[in-house]
């Protein structure tokens, strides 16, 4: 399928990556293209020739599923540029963290409790199904995670739409996840946003975010 | 050693059961002796005879382990009572999550991001030695890790105090605890904490909380 990636950090060209690899047409959405070319966009793109970069205005057209991988404050700025009618019908993956480093390491949570990123994006774009996903753990396992305990631990997705889910779904498990739990409806991102605080802990306190959650049941 | 549990609620009672199984001089402390007596405890009570109830003025005198079973907002309250000076130099550990019931079910939580509950008993309580831990899975669970696959799950501690950790780790160990994680100081406990939206949110889901998390790493 076509997949459009908003975003070109980690998060990003990892699911870009990952996504060209197996198969699919990919283009990356940034703010300014000429900025991105001329930062470290330029020698990933090098080894990643079949990734076509754009602007954000451009980015969803012709998509069949969206991906919101821009930082928590960057995400309703870009997906506005991106355009709500661009959008319309359409699902986002969206993996962004609402992270506020305004007090330093580590990073309070901008959003929470009785709501989430991901519901605010849900609430800005209507016509758009949103999945929260993936936003629980490091890029690489995202994309590889069979490269942790053979693909052994857990991922989850949160939306209002079954078949957007189902979606989101198909595409993790072709990434190689093995357990991907459906919580519910978009409101249950609150929770997979809220395990940011414990992941940032151990993260610091295994010295790798090579490691992941497994809900043993 | 003696172990004094504030709280006779579930979570208080199986901390009890548990410690006395293994040997240990239980009390448990309670509000009004009279109440609680006329209440579910008589039949717990009856099956559990090595287990006293007190109040909680006299609950932590002479105890080795204080262990906070209260709920969230009882928790301040119940310590107060036990007293500070009976407080001084022991170790508590803090089971109780800052639930807020009054929006409804999934509660949120009424403590977070830049705070804890954990934090707030340390600040309350300077001369006592405040250890997070067990507050992330359900009372079978905390007291016999073994039902779920062979223990094979994780728990965390958080604290000021090293020495204090050790003897909290000691029990959960005793207890058949096999993966016990030092996150680090009290602030650590925001993020165990913070795990109990997605907490109640996969309790609903599996229709079960016989479930725990595993750190896979």
């Amino acid at each position: 399928m076509r997949i459009a990636v908003l975003g070109t950090g980690m998060v990003g060209r990892a699911i870009a990556a990952r996504a060209a690899e197996l198969g699919h047409d990919v283009v990356v959405g940034t703010r300014d293209v000429a900025t991105t070319r001329g930062g470290e966009w330029g020698e990933w793109a090098a080894a990643h020739p079949g990734v076509t970069l754009t602007g954000y205005a451009d980015v969803a057209t012709g998509a069949d599923l969206v991906v919101n991988a821009t930082s928590g404050d960057g995400s309703l700025p870009a997906l506005d540029a991106a355009g709500a009618d661009n959008l319309a019908g359409k699902v986002l993956l969206d993996i962004a963290n609402p992270l506020d480093f305004g007090k330093g390491f580590p990073p309070t949570l901008s959003v929470l409790n009785d709501d989430s990123l991901g519901e605010r994006i849900q609430r800005a774009f209507p016509r758009t199904r949103v999945v929260k996903a993936l936003n629980t753990l490091t890029a690489d396992l995202m994309t590889h995670p069979g490269q942790l305990a053979g693909g052994d631990h857990s991922v989850f997705v949160s939306g209002d739409d079954a078949d957007a889910k189902k979606v989101v779904t198909e595409l993790l498990t072709s990434f190689g996840h093995t357990d991907v739990i459906d919580l519910g409806d978009i409101t249950t991102a609150r929770g997979t946003e809220m395990l940011l605080p414990i992941w940032l802990r151990l993260y610091g306190r295994l010295g790798t975010p090579m490691f992941n959650v497994k809900v043993v049941r």
